[in-house]
């Protein structure tokens, strides 16, 4: 008979799904020049030509077998080598090739990150405002979500609240920074609290907590900040990568797993990806793109359209009034909404043509997502739209 | 904490791996030309043209949003099409888009084909020999795997041995035709009793039995023969199909599940699928990829260099006395071993350079698999060896 649980989830829509789907149909009847899908995060700036070129030099090497052949189960040996190095220099974590599980994206990287530390009935603290697509990942390996409140001042952590959800039965926390929705990087001050806090949870409970770190906007980030490699802060650290956001290429399915040299169990937690694998069926990410990577890792596309784009917006909502964190960094921003209601707020605007995700199901109500992964010129048609919208709704 | 399952799987080793190791180590001590490496299937005929050709069509498109963007997550639609509308055409069963799930290769396919219809502690069937992935598909989905016993004679169904294993908590059973590792494929009678016996027992049990087709060597079959296609026997059948053998492209992780239009369910199972994709981390395969098959869909590589070695080989061990269900297709061989434990055999023929697989671990003691998936003239130069061997070690 067909899975209950699954069959059960056909019903639960994706508000970010239908979002971008009412642009689309929008699209068809208002023309593509006047809707502004700020919907979904697809990444909008061209893939550097040296990925596609060295794609087409793999593809024409006459030894297929060594392009086509299956991948071995961790990944590719010299690829993995050369995220250890890259990793080493770039954030002084001494990674060596054993720590490294390529993966078909963040998500893939994630999912085994959860079997990997949280058993059926153990709990994953994420904290919202916060990616919608952690419970699937937690809930369907057997894993139990807790949501820690939002600190909608800053959108770093809600300390207390943390302290509230936090129990003996955390096997890990989800941290995302450069954060989606919310734009926001943690800081060093963030880190080093979240650090110690944990650290004295782990005494406590007699157990690892781990942090799962997913950070695919790692290099997109404004005003020449840096991003604190979560990392370096906590040794329990599963690092989930995917080069989709900074090459551009999420269609292709590319990123990686690095365990912390000095986490619980280091030399294992690649080979254990490996057995988790067996039973997901996935057998690695495309050879073929892994060695393609494996010579352009530090390599990003042009992001400086998303800075820009950030600053035409920001200061468009900021101007109207609208209460606004300035991200540091991705392709999102996250203003509350002018009514206290933002799904509300959202169907009013998409019938303005602005297409926005209210972030009920980021886990914070009262505000929205901005996705500007979109070319300049649209993002600068829009603010008028934008302007009109609020002035004759919110008489703004 | 680290996953106890996980962790303990680590000990568990897989012996055509263990095999392959042992053959990759001993080129190095013997040289290349002297190791004959049995031991795995990874596709040996070169890539065609087109599929390459295709890629680098696609990469120079300039908008690369269509080509590196994200795929939807049931797969790209018109590819889905076209996998439908050539299934239509071939096998004669009415598929359209809706039934059609794009996935990394069979073992993904097979992965949530488990999830979709079988529930934490149902069973499900597979047929020895079998092979061996399957256990970790089926018990990491929280299945439980039972195995019927071998038909060593045809190494079709033993049907006296399905009725005794197959009982009313069975949600599934796995075909696999052609069969890795025996070669051989089901026959029209075969289906049909098969069909006809598991639509008996869902009258009896009152629900659904599906059929998990595992289909990645349909196109290579031998002497002309064809491979009766499992979904037009029976209605609740899941085909798992993977590009991997055909185009000989196992690196790239291109596949499918098509869901029979009139199986339980048939409208829901892909998007089903969509929803068990969110637990496992799985968004597609590569998107252009998808594009690159959808033009190639029917086309394959140059498959016949895989009966010429058949021919080669099942004659040698055939005049060698060793008794050889003759392959219908596939790049495999199933001897029986001249001595009852196929393990020792293995063992010692592989110190005279021939790397076998023992039967054992397919679920079928005493015989061994032979992956001639080589080209011809190193299968030529490991005939006499293996003459040698015999005469030697056992007297023939």
């Amino acid at each position: 008979m067909l899975s209950k649980q699954y069959k059960e989830m056909l019903s639960q829509k994706s508000v970010i799904r239908d979002m971008f789907y009412f642009a689309t149909e929008r699209i068809k009847t208002h023309g593509a020049e006047n809707v502004f899908d700020y919907s979904i995060g697809n990444p909008s700036v061209p893939v550097p030509e040296a990925y596609n070129k060295k794609i087409e030099e793999l593809l024409e090497n006459p030894d297929f077998t060594s392009i086509h052949g299956y991948s071995p189960n961790l990944g590719i040996l010299s690829v993995r080598e050369k995220i250890a190095a890259y990793l080493k220099k770039t954030y002084d974590v001494p990674y060596e090739a054993e720590h490294i599980f390529m993966t078909s994206g963040a998500a893939s990287a994630i999912c085994h990150a959860i079997r990997c530390v949280v058993e059926a009935g153990e709990e994953v603290v994420v904290f919202a405002p916060y990616f919608p697509e952690y419970r699937p990942y937690i809930e369907l390996a057997g894993g139990i979500m807790r949501v820690v409140e939002p600190d909608t001042k800053a959108f770093q952590i809600h300390f207390d609240k943390l302290e509230e959800v936090l129990n003996e039965k955390t096997a890990a926390v989800i941290v995302n920074s450069p954060s989606n929705p919310s734009g926001v990087v943690f800081s060093d001050a963030t880190l080093k609290k979240l650090a110690a806090f944990l650290m004295e949870k782990q005494k406590q409970y007699g157990h690892e907590i781990f942090i799962i770190s997913d950070e695919p906007y790692r290099e997109i980030v404004f005003d020449g900040k840096t991003v604190p490699y979560v990392s370096k802060y906590y040794d329990n650290t599963l690092s989930c990568y995917s080069f989709s956001k900074s090459l551009s290429v999420p269609g292709d399915r590319i990123g990686y797993l690095a365990a912390n040299p000095s986490c619980a169990g280091a030399e294992l937690i690649a080979s254990m990806c490996g057995q988790i694998s067996r039973g997901l069926g996935h057998n690695c990410p495309t050879a073929f793109i892994q060695q393609a990577i494996g010579d352009l890792i530090g390599t990003t596309a042009d992001l400086s359209v998303y800075e820009t784009n950030m600053n035409l917006l920001y200061d468009a909502f900021t101007s109207l009034g609208c209460e606004c964190i300035r991200p540091d960094g991705t392709f999102y921003l996250f203003p509350k909404a002018p009514e206290p209601d933002a799904r509300a707020f959202c169907d009013k605007a998409k019938y303005a043509n602005l297409i926005f995700v209210p972030g009920d199901s980021f886990g914070c109500a009262g505000y929205f997502r901005v996705a500007f992964c979109k070319d300049t010129k649209t993002v600068e048609r829009s603010i008028p739209v934008l302007r009109n919208f609020m002035r004759e709704t919110y008489g703004i």
